[in-house]
């Protein structure tokens, strides 16, 4: 998965480093394009770091032929962010044979700005095509 | 809040048209930039259409001197999108003193691709710095 | 489904009536055993209204041989409530080959209360046991 | 608070012991009145928990003169639950001045059985009647 290209995070410039058990981070240096129109970073923008580092927590943990797609994801704000860099640490809370379920919390400086949770679909992967 | 920039939406090609009654849509025609590693759109462009449109329903139905910020939004997903247009109808379900609650639509070529709810604070809005 | 005893809605006076075809209305009459220590009807009566209502909304739409079991659902509250007849109208959404979306919509007089969205999961039912 | 008849949790049997500061315990011995009718024990009765456990948690936080109320919650699912005590433990994530969230864990046997996120106002109290 690190080694396929993904358009999206590089369009926002989010990284994110899967720890192979289900934990994953992922970070974002705040930049004048994640800006909404009152001068603050985009909502969007941090759920990306959230919704991203749950499938990068979660896709590693998959037995061979298995895929995850997101089911839901709710995310609460706490604190208006306008810079810096913005770290989300997600974990597994639970894994079930069909449903798993993960938390985010997304940090600025060790304060807390924002938390998620998240329910993944764990499916049967469709065979690539070629 | 139509004519100051909003470098995020710029980024992502987003658009968005209140009707000043408590209603919206945002648009945004699927691009490769939007895509996450399996060659689908990543879950936060879709998420970015209903914040982006949560705000633009509930801002104008706002008294002078009063601002918004998003408390909390969930999102399902319910098919996965390669292309095409999408398009987000936004409501505000309810209006209280201090809490608004909206519902987002997510549509893809008239099939309901996600669904979102959200609950935005009503405050009084910061005195703009000179 | 309906001929099964259910111990729980009888305890706080709940009723549902499932249309077939992915809706149904459940209700209940405010009681004095519904309350909380601040004199209105707590947070889990009315989120039993809308759980029940759409377990009872998706189940006559599941092919034979099939179960569905709540995967998450969470209720936004508008107002409290203190007394009087509370009616709560659950539609599907949508329903893919796994997961069912719903959406609960909480009446007091016509006045919407509470509003609730959540997933479900749709499962091969395990074989009655005898 | 803790001096006040709650007579939903009479009938639950729902006991909640908050710490003073930020946290809860909530517990419930499973009993045949709170089955739905697939002999399980129902949504709202796991929901009430995490509801009152919110409540209890936050309130003895706030100033003089406040008082809370829901304004969302989500709650997840991830085993059925037939028998035994369940504990729900609840903490204050964050507390802002007007909005607070919290994550209540609800277990059975020391097994995560659901895991809710809430956010609460937090108000002017209304002068109390005499």
């Amino acid at each position: 998965m690190a080694s396929r290209p993904h358009p999206f995070a590089e369009l926002i410039d989010l990284a994110v480093t899967p720890d192979g058990k289900g934990e994953s981070v992922a970070s974002l240096v705040v930049d004048q394009k994640h800006m909404n129109p009152h001068g603050v970073v985009h909502g969007a923008v941090i759920y990306a770091l959230a919704d991203t580092g749950m499938g990068a927590a979660l896709y590693p943990t998959l037995e061979a032929g298995q895929a995850c797609a997101t089911i839901e994801i709710k995310i609460s704000y706490f604190r208006p962010v306008s810079g810096g860099k913005l770290r989300c640490a997600t974990q597994v809370d639970n894994k079930g044979r069909n449903i798993a379920h993960l938390t985010s919390r997304i940090e600025l400086d060790g304060k807390l700005v924002a938390l998620a949770t998240g329910s993944f679909a764990i499916l049967a992967a469709p065979p690539v095509s070629r």
